[in-house]
């Protein structure tokens, strides 16, 4: 289906942090459904057969990826619980080859993990070339979780003696640095912050409560760290204005419609591969003429 | 035995690129032998008793890093040919408790290897905290015989189009970034460029043509790298002017009498590890209670 790229590229930047600017997140609406251009429900029907439709673009995208295999692409998603994380991994990604794709969640390190500085054990799942590698959580929480309980520094056993601002600035330093290094050496990077409502989170725990089949998602823990919202909200702004750099810039997608939030990534991510331009390989003119001398041999076979 | 430090500092720093500073090869002494202050005969004497005794010295503080567990040490050592690395490794290391030690050889990359960044491989094998992590090559291999055979880049894909300075200083401004994340979380680093001359090199190349039993170290591939000496060269002044930092600085240490290279390279490690003030762990007072409460159960029993 054609596009209107100049359209969708406006429609992406609304949700890109620029470079340089400082973040605050009441500027951003998380109940965002498409501006007061189109009643709601008409929006609903246009996103979702975006969605199909850019699930089959990204799919189409993945194959060159694949087959050309100079460039990997890295996919970063950032969220406060309940904001649809998995949900959105499991919509937007279902349809691409498996094997092109790997998934990585990180939970609480391992005595291995802990025991090298906080970049490394995220570096074992960095994709290769050709491959899409999703994080599911990333190195962002050592600026974020660990930011609002600082506590969690501690087994890293770290030279620095405070946790200020410094301290802060520097893990930022060597992201931002990492992230060049991974960019210029052939790892593309998208960066997706789901951005929900304080009243959504609350009526999706409510919902995770209710709903005998959906009571394994939550934990009592949830509910400790909605607490400390301001202290979250306060450690993503942070982060998301030092670590939206030209190589590898936030997007910040509203999370309080589920479908919405769906079509903006899937429609981002296809747009990002698109824009690499890659080729399916061609082969040199001698493999050519290899192949039609295989085409040969193979037809005189009796 | 009591040493010297001031003295010890002063000879440590006589090899020490400081951050800033241009390296100009020729200006280093590949046979230097300990100054005129003392006949070589004697210097050498002198050496070897030191050697010992900084081994020994290396290993009790290689025993404390092993218990206190807040620092790792990577050692990296770079040369051309035949300057003595694993001789090197060889007689300093010896003498270390293994458990404590991880040696990394770099050869040609593999396949999953070269489908990564180029950090990743070394990456991967990056000391833990308690250890001493020895490369022997690094990932400066990526500026230095890489930077002579800009053909052996092809295999990694890159985005870069040209490899002009702008892209060498990009690595080196990568690798900086990258040994500066290590140290902030509690990597220390010390970098030795084994300093050979071309004379002393071909002496050996000779001796390893000529002894049957050290045939198997000589390639006919060596002399065809031997004539790229000057590249080498330049390459070497190049990546030790623009890696030599704060945190990470170069050593350059002669290379043409094996027994004061060794000494040196003793000498310099030992006293990086006591400069990090590391202490044998001591238990919380409940955990010494918890000890005292042990022995007598031991006592007790019949």
């Amino acid at each position: 289906m054609a596009k209107d790229h100049d359209r969708l590229d406006k429609l992406h930047r609304r949700f890109e942090v620029k470079p340089g600017t400082k973040v605050k997140l009441k500027n951003f609406d998380p109940g965002w459904a498409g501006g007061d251009e189109l009643p709601k429900k008409v929006a609903r029907t246009v996103a979702d057969a975006e969605l199909t439709d850019d699930v089959s673009d990204l799919a189409k995208a993945q194959e060159l990826l694949y087959a050309d295999r100079s460039r990997a692409l890295l996919v970063i998603f950032q969220a406060l619980d309940a904001a649809g994380k998995d949900g959105t991994i499991k919509h937007v990604m279902t349809g691409l080859n498996p094997q092109g794709v790997s998934v990585s969640s990180f939970k609480v390190p391992s005595v291995e993990e802990i025991s090298h500085t906080f970049l490394w054990r995220y570096t074992q799942h960095l994709p290769e070339r050709g491959m899409i590698g999703i994080f599911n959580r990333s190195y962002y929480e050592e600026v974020l979780v660990v930011r609002v309980h600082p506590e969690y520094l501690a087994p890293q056993k770290l030279p620095a003696k405070k946790f200020d601002d410094t301290f802060w600035r520097e893990r930022y330093e060597d992201i931002n640095a990492y992230e060049r290094h991974l960019v210029r050496n052939g790892t593309e990077i998208v960066k997706f912050f789901l951005h929900i409502s304080k009243e959504e989170q609350k009526k999706r725990f409510l919902e995770r409560i209710d709903t005998p089949e959906k009571n394994w998602k939550f934990s009592a823990a949830d509910l400790k760290e909605r607490k400390l919202w301001d202290d979250y909200e306060r450690a993503f702004e942070d982060a998301l204005t030092a670590t939206s750099t030209k190589e590898a810039s936030w997007h910040i997608i509203p999370a309080d419609n589920k479908w919405m939030m769906r079509a903006l990534v899937a429609s981002i991510l296809a747009a990002k591969i698109q824009s690499l331009k890659l080729k399916h390989p061609e082969l040199p003119k001698d493999e050519k003429a290899k192949l039609a001398a295989a085409k040969e041999e193979l037809l005189r076979e009796k």
